[in-house]
C-alpha cells in the first residue's frame, strides 16, 4: 500500500543562535510498501521525542567526522527518538500493529531500517519514550559511569527538572537511598517540583542572583558525584566543590549546544577549577547511551519495575498536535518551557 | 650540636605573573639537636628538587582549603622535595650519615618531621630525586590512572621533555612497547632529545607556527591516552582528537600555574572539545602522587630496575650552587630553560 505523508527535512546544517523552527522544510511525499527492503518496516509515527542532542545532529559546527553519529545533511530527513506503529513489515520480529521504539523521522508515515528499531514497546508507549532513551540515559549515567556511591554522599544534578535529570534524582533518592540529592533547575516552579516529586532534598534555581552562595551553602561537605546535563558555569562551580576522587558524569551540555562558537567558544571552565581536577583527583567522564546497547533490556526492565513500584514518577509533557507543529516542540525544549519529558503525540 | 643555617622563607603568598626569585627572604638562624622531637632528624640538605607544583604551594589564589596540601603562608619556610643527610636523629629508622628522600626546606640545615621522610636513598641520590617524585608521578599516572593500553595505541605526552614527561615517554616505549609515542615540547633541541633519547616516535614543538597541523598529522588514528602536564591550548587540541573511550591523565598544568586569574582565568577548553568528551566518551582524570603512597616501594623498585636495565635514561640538569641561588632554580624551571630533571645540589 502507498501512503501520502508530510515530512520535515533539514534545510541545511545550522549555525549558532538560530530559530530552530525555521531550519526545516515541510514536504509531501509518497511512501510505499513496495519500497521496503528486507528487515524494514513501514510505520505510522505515534510519538516523537524532543531531546537536546538533536541540536547537535543539525549543527554545522560539529568537528568533522567526530559526532557520535552521522550528522543530518542539507535536504535530509530530520530524525528523532520515538514510537511508531507497524503498518507493513519485512521484519520477522515485528508484525503489523506492533508499536516499536525506534529512531523515526519527523514524518507521518515512514520506512524504518532495522538498525533504527530498538525494541517492541510494552505498557504505556509514552512511558517507553520517557524510559527508553532518557530513562536509560539516567540509568547508565548514574549507575555505570557515575558508579554507585555510598548512601551518605552528595549528588548534584544539573538540568534536574529535565526528563533525564528528574529520573537521575529519583533513582538516586528512591532506589539508591542517597542522603543528599541536590537538583538545579531554571525556575522556582521546577525547583518546587524537584523537592515535591523528584526526590531532591534541595533544589536550586540557577537564575537566582544568589545562586553561587546557595550552591556553596547546599554543599558544605562537597560533592561526590556531579551529574552534568548543562556544561558551562554550573559545571565550573561544581568542579570547585568536588571531594577527593569525586566524579563528574558528562551526560549533556544543553547550555552550549546553540552557541558552540559564540564568544570564542570557551566552555567556561576556569583555571582554578581545572587545578581542582588535579588537587582532588577528580574523574570527569562523558558517555553516550549507545555504548551500553548490550545492556538495554536489563536497564529497561529495572526502570519499568521501579516505575511500577512507585519509585519513579515519569513526568511527561505531551503535545498533541499534527506534523506541522513538530519543530515548535524542539524550540520549546530549548527555551526550557517544558515540564518533564517533552513528547509530540502525532495526530495523523 | 647547633648549626648556623641560611634559609629561604616565603615573603607572602604570591599572585600571577611574578618574578619568583623576589618572592622569598633569606634569613640566618640556628638549628639545634636539642630541638629534635621524637621521630625527627636534623639533616644537611644535599639535593633540592625544582617542581612545577611548588608554584601552587605559594600562590594566594588557590581556592581556600582546596589545595591538596597546606599552602605555604607569609613568613613560612619554602619547601621542596629533596635528599638530605642525617646529622642527628631521634628516629629509629634513620641513623647519622643516612641519605633520606624527604620534603626538605630551602635551607642548609634543618629539622625534618617523620611525615616528611619518605624512604632511605639507595644508589645515586640524584637519581632518587629524579625517580622518587617525578619518576613515580610518571609511573602512577601512566600505569594506574591512564591504565595500560594495548601496544598498538597512540599516546601523546605534553611537556614531554620535562622530568616527568621524559619518563612517561620512556616507560611507554621501552617498558610497555607502545607503538606511537608522541611528545610535545617547547624547543627543537628538546624535540631532538625526545626522539633520540626518550623513546618518542614523533616530537612536536608547540611553538612552531604550524603546530596545530603537525599535531593533526601526527595523530591520524586519534589518541588513546593523553598525558597532560600543561593544560590550556594543547589540552584543548588533544580533546579534539581522542578515540572513543580515550583517556586524559591530568598530571599537571604548568601553562596556567603562573596566571590562574589572568584574562578571566579560563583554562582554554572550547565548547567544541567539551562536546567531544561526550561524543567520544572520554575519561579525564586528575591525580596526585600521594594517593598512591602505599605503592611507593613497588614503584620505586620497578623504576630502579628499569633504569638498571637501560630502559630509562634519567635526564638530570643539576645546578651546583650555594643556598643563595636556590630561587633562581625555580625561575629557570618556569622559563623552561632546563634539560631534564632540574635539581639544585647544595654546596654547604
Amino acid at each position: 500500500m502507498s501512503y501520502t505523508t508530510k515530512q520535515w527535512m533539514l534545510k541545511e546544517p545550522t549555525g549558532d543562535n538560530i530559530d530552530v523552527t525555521k531550519a526545516f522544510n515541510l514536504i509531501t511525499k509518497q511512501v510505499s510498501a513496495r519500497d521496503l527492503k528486507e528487515g524494514e518496516v513501514l510505520a505510522k509515527t505515534v510519538y516523537i521525542s524532543h531531546d537536546p542532542a538533536q541540536r547537535c545532529w543539525i549543527h554545522r559546527n560539529n568537528v568533522e567526522g567526530r559526532l557520535y553519529r552521522t550528522p543530518i545533511g542539507a535536504g535530509e530527513p530530520m530524525e528523532a527518538f520515538g514510537v511508531a506503529e507497524v503498518l507493513e513489515t519485512r521484519n520477522k520480529s515485528y508484525k503489523t500493529g506492533d508499536l516499536i521504539v525506534a529512531t523515526v523521522h519527523w514524518t507521518e508515515y515512514g520506512i524504518i531500517t532495522p538498525d533504527n528499531i530498538y525494541f517492541k514497546s510494552f505498557g504505556d508507549a509514552a512511558d517507553m519514550v520517557t524510559l527508553g532513551l532518557t530513562g536509560m540515559t539516567a540509568y547508565f549515567g548514574l549507575l555505570n559511569v557515575g558508579a554507585a556511591t555510598p548512601k551518605d554522599s552528595t549528588i548534584v544534578v544539573s538540568a534536574a527538572a529535565s526528563s533525564t535529570g528528574a529520573i537521575v534524582c529519583q533513582i538516586a533518592k528512591n532506589v539508591l537511598g542517597i542522603k543528599n540529592v541536590i537538583g538545579i533547575a531554571g525556575s522556582d516552579a521546577k525547583c518546587a517540583m524537584l523537592t515535591r516529586d523528584a526526590g531532591c532534598d534541595i533544589a536550586l534555581n540557577y537564575k537566582s542572583p544568589t545562586f553561587r552562595q546557595e550552591f556553596e551553602a547546599a554543599t558544605p561537605n562537597d560533592i561526590d558525584l556531579y551529574f552534568d546535563n548543562v556544561g558551562g558555569e554550573v559545571t565550573d562551580m561544581a568542579l570547585l566543590r568536588m571531594k577527593d576522587r569525586g566524579r563528574v558524569v558528562v551526560c549533556g551540555a544543553i547550555s552550549i549546544y546553540d552557541r558552540i562558537h559564540e564568544k570564542g567558544g570557551n566552555v567556561g571552565i576556569s583555571r582554578a577549577s581545572w587545578l581542582q581536577v588535579i588537587c582532588h583527583q577528580v574523574k570527569i567522564e562523558g558517555f553516550i547511551i549507545f555504548q551500553f546497547a548490550d545492556q538495554f533490556p536489563r536497564a529497561l526492565g529495572d526502570l519499568a519495575t521501579w516505575t511500577q513500584e512507585g519509585k519513579l514518577k515519569l513526568m511527561k509533557d505531551i503535545i498533541q498536535t499534527d506534523i506541522t507543529e513538530v519543530p515548535k516542540g524542539m524550540s520549546t525544549l530549548f527555551k526550557g518551557e517544558n515540564n518533564g519529558k517533552l513528547i509530540t503525540q502525532l495526530k495523523v
